[in-house]
């Protein structure tokens, strides 16, 4: 089952330069930074409460994340949905006509077993399924 | 201090086309609709763990929803961020340099009082500060 928002992604240019608001502004606490390099990306994970917000800042011109900064300015990219049984998720997210990006789930950030929807398919928003297994937070 | 994330907003052309994309699909629970006319818009809240989701439909052309709409599509449109003592929130961020839309709160959804950063000023991101006065959720 869908259990909650995991996190909010939000494509940014520059860790560096954008890190500072969140952590000296919005005084969030910054969890930890990893490279993803299947998304090309570095993330970093500041704590909001219950969820976490993740910054996505394109480490090649190829990552999706630069495409999206390219088409649409910095801004919010994604809501991950934290979820059990991916695979029964997808199958059944599929079975109401929804088309997913991802068919089979794949590694994300924090070892997290991950799979995006069709934003056509979901009124312009792109969510993502996220599993973690064995893992907190 | 911000407490956590309390909502994503979420623009969408009608409640009543995607509404049953967030219940029957995404299985979230809806917790109520209302219209807020400072905003123009109707709005739907469907818990989603510890926070909302809150899908904005423009009930007019004027409405700041409709002029998001027409500019980027139906999709993610703010990032709320649960508060106290606003009007000290609004006065810390500005020292800070970030520049607000509503420099004093006002009315929003749910009798909450609430404020938008400008996204100039936050890598693109639309954030709203929101309190709610002896209120639950």
């Amino acid at each position: 089952m869908i259990k909650k928002v995991d996190h909010i992604g939000i494509a940014v240019n520059s860790l560096e330069q954008t890190l500072p608001f969140y952590t000296d502004v919005l005084k969030l606490s910054l969890l930890g930074i990893e490279e993803v390099d299947s998304q090309k990306v570095k993330v970093a994970f500041l704590k909001a409460g219950e969820i976490k917000i993740e910054l996505l800042e394109p480490t090649t011109e190829e990552s999706p994340i630069a495409a999206f900064i390219a088409k649409r300015g910095e801004g919010i990219h994604h809501i991950a949905l934290g979820v059990t049984s991916i695979e029964e998720r997808i199958a059944d997210i599929k079975e109401h006509g929804i088309k997913m990006i991802d068919d089979q789930p794949r590694l994300g950030a924090r070892g997290a077993q991950i799979a995006f929807m069709h934003p056509k398919s979901t009124a312009g928003v792109l969510f993502e399924l996220c599993e973690k297994k064995g893992m907190k937070g």
